[in-house]
């Protein structure tokens, strides 16, 4: 018979232990922050009704979408993003949820993108927002959460750029630049870190002309602490306005709580053809700003308008969990603390008796399930980055790998009081 | 516009954050108990070839299966199992895996079933195997393990039914009952559980007829502790043989870790039709018999013989989560243990600071960020479950919902340390 060859699709991945582990781990860190934030977790199917999934959303969408026919005849297909099911849900359960409603969900979603960029048609995206809390203190909430859970997962500090939407169209108005062309503008804007800084200027000149360019040039180059550059946009789009005094608040928030120091303004962030209508923001790490923005996100108007006549507005966030993955440092971790080792089969039994000692005292045990030579079975601890070895004879003897040390005639309670002190 | 509405899929479901919050914490703990069992995790694909998906597998697996064809032209399908593509897995990265491999697994499937039953088209399973340990110590880690992360949940002490495929099949042999039937047997021994006494013994007599049929009902009578059992069992299945010492090596490996109360011997346990070819199991709540079996498996032979020339057996195990979250006492929950409330807008970058300081002690809170009379502040806290409510005042006062109490001017730190006692 010919074998059927065991591969996975094209733009998917398995996760190794090593890389599981790895990603169980980052998630694990995350997950801890939003609890300390009373942030609760939700979940909804992978596969949803076309219609609603689809939305009102353009073809970009519908030609990504794993879209098919169920068996029941039902025009179904795999979620693409968690935010469209997010809006379902809230329609759905309108009734069930407490307001303001902070809810996180980290799940997988599938785009069947082009994979030659390097991007995968499977991953998890892990997002969190606050919904019904119309007021800066939300959205500041939203960038504390931010903040804490990238630096929980050990990538170290962060810059969140930070600017608002409604800012920049009383700035497009105040400027006498034609509101129809915005649309071109934020998609050029948004590119705008990727390209230099003259294809930038000829593609804003081709939309709006020589003057209004130069005018969209400087203003997206105000970019540095609150302080210095709030005064500067707020004169830009025509003086105070409800907008400004939004990021002022946000402003007094840092203040008040000691964290200016990673927050900037800087309005060539966009978020280019997004929901957003307010705040908009995006998150680079310190050391690997090359990453790009490793968490970006912002406040949308109405949520479920396509699903219901309520009105939900709301600020949320997406860590991008590939890319801070990437920035963490590639480690072989073990969850066994131990490896237990018999050199007689008739041990097995009391072995996991020892075991289970070791366990109860909260000590992960991993048994070696076959007799081998005594340095192969050292070997496999070392390549499964289990730090001791425990060899069961008439008398229990500890093995450090890294310092390659034995501990004779050791009793359990040793063991205990040796391990829990590593 | 007309609304679209906003419904989920028939056998799909949401989970609200009650519900997921359970689940979440039912998961930790079993994976918990696998940690300290050394047990490491693995992801694969939802979307795989259906080719692979499909195997050698028969008709209803394909009939219940999401299968169709994504927008590159390949036959694709949505994972029903996670055994199977633990089968690619293993083919696939076989240099890459340290033998014996202890690997778990906890993802959603898919499968198109008639929801008339109550089963869902979406569920999580979770499954533990160790792959390449053809020993007896191997069954009985994965026993352990089973017993163990059961218990951790809290769903109390368990009854692990175990039987012996092959020793069944010397039973039949012994007995003279013509092999070739034997797979009807097993469908119908698979169901007694569920039947009367007389409709089965009308079913076997109908298939091996009266005296046949009589013999296997004493042979499948046969139940109770590995010490009374065993002997009978090993008389009626001809004597002595490798699957009787195996068995009996089970039971000694019980009696040395002082486990035999919770292990029975029960001959009609077979696993039905599945692919198990020597030790099988099945796990009842002492407390929910009536659940039917909360955890199953055993072991088989070639797990990658479809895919790979090498031969790797295991033994393994799926938890039913969804059978033990109905268990388990529904119990609301928060992740926050404390609400920050504040009477005046402009008090939240102070209040933010102050929530800081809690969560930088451990203490998660909720910042509630609307400005509302403090009696319906105190039903919100009550009906998310939070426990304590602190007024961000001119001084602090820290309000305990469920006994009507207030400690007025208190001090961060002796919140802290009230919150940590509780």
């Amino acid at each position: 018979m010919p074998y059927i060859e065991a591969k996975v699709l094209k733009g998917f991945r398995d996760f190794l232990p090593k890389q599981e582990m790895a990603r169980r781990d980052l998630i694990a860190r995350i997950e801890a922050v939003f609890r300390l934030y009373g942030l609760v977790p939700i979940d909804t199917p992978a596969l949803e009704y076309a219609a609603i999934l689809l939305g009102k959303s353009g073809g970009e969408t519908e030609k990504q979408m794993y879209r098919f026919t169920d068996n029941g005849g039902r025009d179904v297909a795999l979620r693409f993003d968690l935010t469209v099911p997010f809006a379902r849900f809230l329609a759905e359960h309108s009734a069930d949820i407490i307001l303001p409603f902070k809810r996180y969900h980290i799940a997988k979603v599938w785009r069947g993108e082009n994979t030659q960029r390097g991007r995968y048609r499977e991953f998890t995206q892990c997002d969190f927002d606050i919904v019904g809390a119309d007021n800066p203190a939300a959205d500041f909430e939203i960038l504390l959460i931010l903040r804490d859970s990238v630096q929980a997962t050990g990538a170290g500090a962060v810059t969140i750029k930070i600017n608002h939407r409604g800012l920049f169209n009383h700035f497009l108005d105040h400027t006498g630049i034609d509101r129809t062309k915005t649309a071109d503008i934020l998609r050029i804007i948004d590119k705008a870190s990727k390209i230099d800084r003259d294809s930038l200027r000829t593609q804003l000149e081709a939309t709006v002309g020589k003057k209004h360019s130069d005018s969209l040039l400087s203003f997206i180059e105000l970019k540095g602490p609150f302080a210095d550059i709030l005064p500067a946009l707020i004169d830009c789009s025509g003086g105070l306005s409800p907008e400004a005094s939004w990021l002022d608040q946000l402003y007094q928030y840092m203040r008040d709580t000691g964290t200016e120091d990673c927050f900037t303004l800087d309005p060539s962030i966009t978020r280019g053809l997004d929901y957003y209508t307010g705040t908009v923001f995006e998150t680079f790490l310190v050391a690997a700003p090359e990453l790009g923005s490793i968490c970006s996100g912002g406040r949308y108007d109405n949520l479920v308008a396509l699903y219901s006549k309520e009105s939900l507005s709301g600020v949320g966030a997406s860590i991008g969990l590939d890319r801070l993955m990437v920035a963490l440092e590639e480690k072989q971790s073990s969850y066994a603390m131990c490896a237990l080792v018999c050199e007689r089969a008739e041990d097995w039994g009391k072995a996991h008796a020892t075991a289970q000692q070791l366990r109860n005292a909260g000590i992960s045990c991993d048994v070696f399930l076959d007799i081998k030579k005594l340095t192969k079975q050292y070997v496999r601890a070392e390549k499964k980055a289990i730090p001791f070895v425990l060899l069961y004879r008439e008398s229990l003897t500890l093995r450090d790998i890294q310092n390659r040390r034995n501990y004779e005639h050791i009793t359990v309670e040793e063991i205990i009081t040796t391990l829990k002190g590593v």
